[in-house]
Formats: structure tokens, sequence, C-alpha cells
């Protein structure tokens, strides 16, 4: 095996080894086909069986309810940031109510405005992205088009434990960065996405569970691709899908299933692994700053700070010679994330907290 | 190496095997970095150098000049279909001259009627889109936004030998199937643009070259992914490119200049490989029928039909039987299609035109 280092990218990131094993297995040519999977007609039987098991795999995985489909879309989850207004708010006199924990649910809102009537239930900015709202602080919007979550900021390291609280309103969330980390009650959620290049495989496909109902009120005039019930009929083949992404994406299904056990495994290897590095973090005697409020901190995204930006860089460049690499946090706000998504060995994550321990003497 | 078949599918379609081979040499780990290329954050280093090299190349091969720029975008060639017009037509009072030659012109008009004022300045409808204007056919709009062209119309297989005479009017040409087949002159265009999935790469990266000053005039209150200028402003990133993809995309622009030598003499091989089953067709003394009329034929995806459908059939699963695959025709029109894109080899095609030859008798 070529020589791997730990990479704690946070997206694209670090792939399950046995996915990457497999897809180069089979790269030049799929058993039994002849061609690459990258090479096969999105109409054809061996593409359209790889389509139907990424899917199945999916709906297993998250126990996806009949009332939801689950669409394979391009763009990036910044173009939901505007597909959502654009089928659920737009053209209706409805508001839509933003909970703004971070960068990505900031920018989430920016396209929303464009769209329609929106309102800030809650904006973590006076204490820079630090903590979550209580149910209490949430001002929402009575019957509102829908609300808009970021279930996990990427870049703050902040995660929701539960859902707020909405009524009737259907809820509406970006889990790009912890999808598939744990198990999630889909019945709760109107629309959930995910870019895929964090927790479920390559850039360039974004998964999108959404209810059935919401799909109808969005207008045939407004631009093909952007209308959710476009590739909801034609069961993400409305044009030509990122084939190959969502064959990665069902290879990590799959390990998820058959190696990890499922989501609540995940799940409580996830907990155990942000715990040596939160640990660390609070046993330092303040060498190492965490970013979020201990009840609100992401089990995904690790995010401190040192005390003086040259002793960070030290630290950041001394982590690359041994192997722990794309350490450095969001340069939007600095200082260093550990992104320690699902495929990120425990070793790994070890590997880092040592590396912390020995860092600080 | 495992057992290849000849693949004539239209796209996702075959890809250079140099380009497979490289792609799963280093699935694991890239040199000298220790990730795979899918694994890599799209703001390191690593793969900032990756993206660079394959726009470098990108523009050394098809000689784009500095008044255009080159972007990497997803949502495929249909999502382009709305990006046109919403980039170039809506807001303002012009119209946008729209040349019908196949299926792909008129999905590309469908979406620019709900953006701004149409025209339609050639319809091949009337013989079933078996061939292409002459200059004085077209009906064009003086001062138009644009003119809409379809380089190659993949279902028909028509496919244009040279620009429509324009003017002043930016032309707007659809070249996803038959992008680096041929030299083009950029100079000629004011957006060109291709999926990968043909000729460029793996389906999910979509290739835009626009002329700079078109992106000037597109409104900020559209939907961000939905504006060029946002694209070109942040080198492809204003949010995460489908990295591996345009890592494959460098590496078969990259095969075309190290391997092939060339877009001259690449166009040299995609004659002389049309040229054998064209014969086939014309010598069949009807056995063979080509949908396009003679010089009008695309040197990319070859369209014929049998007498009757038993025999089309017949044909088409014996084919499959010898390792000559995907060659049924678009379930819109039927028959049979060899799509012969750059990475078929010429053995490939020698292989289905001995075939061709053999079923006749
Ligand atoms: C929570 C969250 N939302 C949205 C995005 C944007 O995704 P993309 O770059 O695929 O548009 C990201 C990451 O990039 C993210 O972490
Ligand atoms: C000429 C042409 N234009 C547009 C498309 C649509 O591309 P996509 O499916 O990537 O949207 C295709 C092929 O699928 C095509 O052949
Ligand atoms: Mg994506
Ligand atoms: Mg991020
Ligand atoms: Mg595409
Ligand atoms: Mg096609």
């Amino acid at each position: 095996m070529p020589e791997r280092v730990f990479n704690f990218s946070a997206g694209p990131a670090v792939m399950p080894l046995p996915v990457l094993e497999e897809a180069q297995r089979d790269l030049l040519a799929l058993p039994g086909v002849g061609s690459s999977v990258m090479e096969l007609s999105h109409r054809g039987k061996p593409y359209m069986a790889i389509h139907a098991d990424a899917k199945t795999r999916l709906v297993s995985l998250l126990n996806i309810p009949d009332t939801h489909d689950v669409l394979f879309l391009q763009g990036g989850s910044r173009l939901q940031f505007s597909m959502i207004p654009i089928n659920l708010l737009k053209g209706t006199d409805k508001t839509a109510d933003y909970i703004l924990t971070g960068s990505w649910g900031k920018k989430a809102l920016e396209e929303a405005v464009k769209e329609g009537k929106t309102n800030v239930a809650w904006d973590g900015k006076p204490t820079n992205y630090n903590c979550l709202p209580k149910q209490a602080d949430l001002k929402l919007t009575p019957d509102a088009a829908y609300v808009h979550m970021t279930s996990n900021e990427t870049i703050q390291g902040v995660q929701f434990q539960a859902e707020p609280e909405v009524g009737n309103v259907p809820l509406v969330s970006d889990l790009s960065s912890d999808f598939m980390s744990r198990p999630v009650d889909v019945s709760k959620y109107g629309l959930i996405y995910a870019c895929a290049q964090k927790n479920a495989g390559p850039a360039g496909v974004t998964v999108v569970i959404i209810r059935k109902d919401l799909m109808e009120q969005a207008s045939s005039d407004l631009p093909g691709y952007l209308v959710y019930r476009n590739h909801a009929e034609n069961d993400s083949m409305w044009n030509t899908p990122p084939t190959f992404g969502i064959y990665l994406l069902g290879l990590v299904c799959k390990w998820l299933q058959e190696d990890m056990g499922g989501l609540e495994k995940i799940q409580k290897q996830n907990e155990a692994k942000a715990k040596l590095l939160y640990d660390a973090i609070d046993q330092s005697n303040g060498f190492y700053i965490g970013h979020a409020l201990p009840e609100d901190r992401s089990m995904m995204n690790v995010t401190f700070k040192l005390g003086d930006e040259e002793s960070e860089k030290r630290f950041l460049a001394e982590a690359n010679e041994v192997g722990l690499t794309q350490l450095g946090g969001h340069r939007s706000v600095g200082g260093v994330r550990a992104s320690i998504y699902n495929a990120m060995p425990v070793e790994g994550v070890e590997k880092l907290r040592d590396f912390m321990l020995k860092f600080k003497k």
C-alpha cells in the first residue's frame, strides 16, 4: 500500500480506505461489464443498478420514510442555498426563518433574501458563533415557509444535538458536514441536504432528501435544473448525473453498513474520537483554546486556537511533518481545525492527540 | 489488464486508457502527498496545482485567447441551457437566436424562452434533423443578444463544419459532444460550453469558455451559483469544485497533448475513424441507412438504421456479444448510434466496421 497520511481536511475530506481500494480495483473495468464505471451510460443497465443500489443503501441507513424522495444533484450545497428558497419560498407571500449559527447559515441566508421574505430567527454573531440557541431564544414566524438550520457549522465547529421545535413548519437542515455521522429522524424534516465531500463521497454530488409534497408548488417556468420535481420525476436522471461520484457514495454507504455496523455504531466511534481531542484541549490549562462552548461542540470539526499565531504556525508545520495534514482553520477564521469525519480512523485521532500533548511541552 | 470491451456509449463515454491507468495508480495516494486526489482540500496547494494544470492545458490545447475565461462548473450542459440566457439575455430587451439542428438545441431553447425573447433562426424539423442550414437559410435578428448553435447534435449525428456568420453578435455554441475533437477558433465565440462526459472526462464537470466582457451584465440578485462572474472571479472555486473530475479532465488534456499530438492530429484520426463507418454504410446497398446527409455527418456520433426493427435488435445483441457495447440509438429516436469520441481506439472502430460487413451477409 502506498504511504497515506492522516488528512484532517474539512472537505473534500478523507475517504474510507476500503472504498478507495474497491474503486481502484475496478477503475479500468467493472467485473462482468468491461468498462470503467465512469464510462457507463447512465441509461444502461449496469449503471442503473449502481444508481439504484446507492439510493437503496441511503434509504436503509437513514431509515428514510416513503414520504420523502432522495435526489442526487450537482452544484454543491451552495446551489441548494438557492434551490431551497426558489422551490419553497419564491412566489409565496410567506417568510422563511433562518437560524444563523455560523458562516454557512449566513451564506444560505444571503441567497434566500434574493428569492423572498426572510427572518433571522437567531444569530450567534454576538458571541462569535461559539454556541447554539436554546428553544426559547428562537424568534420563529408563525406559518413560515420553512425554518432553515445548519446541523453542523463546519467552520466554527458547533453542532446541534437535537432539532429545534418548529411545529408544523417544514424544517430544512444543512447536514453537509455531519451527514451519516449519526442517525437522524428524517420524518422530522421537510428537507435535508448535504454535499458529499465531507462524509459521503467526493465533491460533485449533493444529496437532497425532500418531503414529496414540498415539491409540488414550484413554478414550471423556473430554470429546469433548479426544480426539485424534475429530478424526482426522473430518478435524478433529468440530465446526466455525476455517475462516478454516486458510485463512490454507494460504496461509502456499503462501508458504513457492512464494515462499520450502521449509524448508531459510527456515532459511538465519532463521539469517542471527538472526546480524545476535546479532552486534550480541556486538560491543556489554556494552552489550547477551544472555540465552541462545551455543550455545543461538533463531533466532526474540532476548532481551537493556540495562544499566539507564531505557535499556531509551528503547530501546523510540525504536524504536517509527521503526517497529520490539512489542520489549518478555515481562511476566514484561522486557528486549527481537525475535521474527524467518519472515515478518519481512531488511530489518526490518537496520533493527533499525542502530537498535541507533546507539542504543548 | 482486465478485459475491456469497445464501448460506443454517447456519454458518459469511453475514456483514454492511459488516463484511467494513471488515475488508478494514484487513487489511494498521490505521490508526495499521501492522500487521494479526491481527498484533497480544494484550497490546498496540491489540489490547486492540479486545478491550474488542467486549466493551463486546456488553454494551450484550444489556444484560448486572453479575452476569454475558462470555468469548471457543475450541473451539466442542461444547467448551461439556463445559465446562458440568465446571464446574457434576462433583463435586456434583446432577442436570442436559436439554430435548431436536433434534440439538444431544442432543449436549450426550452430554457431560454423562460428568460427572455427568443427567435428560431432555423429549424431542421421538416427533414427530421438530418441536415444543417446554409448561411442564407438563417433568419438572424439584427443586434441579437446572442446566436445559439449546437456544434454537434449527439442524438441525430449532425455536426457543423464551420461557424455560421453572425457579424458582431456573440456566437454561443454547445460543444458537449465534439469538444477537443478538432481545433476551434475560440476568438469567434462569445461562449463555448461542454459537459465533460463525452470527450473530456467523467460526468459532473462542465467546461465554459466565455468572453470576459459578457460576464459583466448579469444582475447580482441572481442565484449566486448561476452567475458566471462569481465563478470567474474565484477561479472556479466560488464553491467546492468537482475536484476529481477536473483532475481527470486535466489527464485527458495531457493525453491529447503528449500521446495524441494535439487537436489537429486527433481530428485526422477522428476523420479516418468516421470514414470507416460511413463507407460501410454507403457501400451496403441500403442495408444500413445513414440518418444525416453526407455533407453534415458527425465525426463523433454515427447514426444509422437497419431496414427493420427485428434486424436492428439482432444487430445490437450480436454486437454486444462480441464486445461492441452500448450501440443502441438514443431512446427518443432508436436505431444504431456509434459514438466514436477521441478515446475510442481505431481498433475498436475497425472491429465494428468488420462486424457490420459480416452482419450484412
Ligand atoms: C455546512 C456546509 N454547508 C455548505 C457548504 C458548501 O458546500 P459546496 O462547497 O459544495 O457548495 C459547506 C462546505 O463547503 C459546508 O460545510
Ligand atoms: C450536445 C449535448 N448538449 C447537452 C447535453 C446535456 O448534458 P448534461 O446531461 O450533462 O446536462 C448532451 C448530452 O447529454 C449533449 O450531447
Ligand atoms: Mg457537491
Ligand atoms: Mg468547509
Ligand atoms: Mg456535467
Ligand atoms: Mg446524448
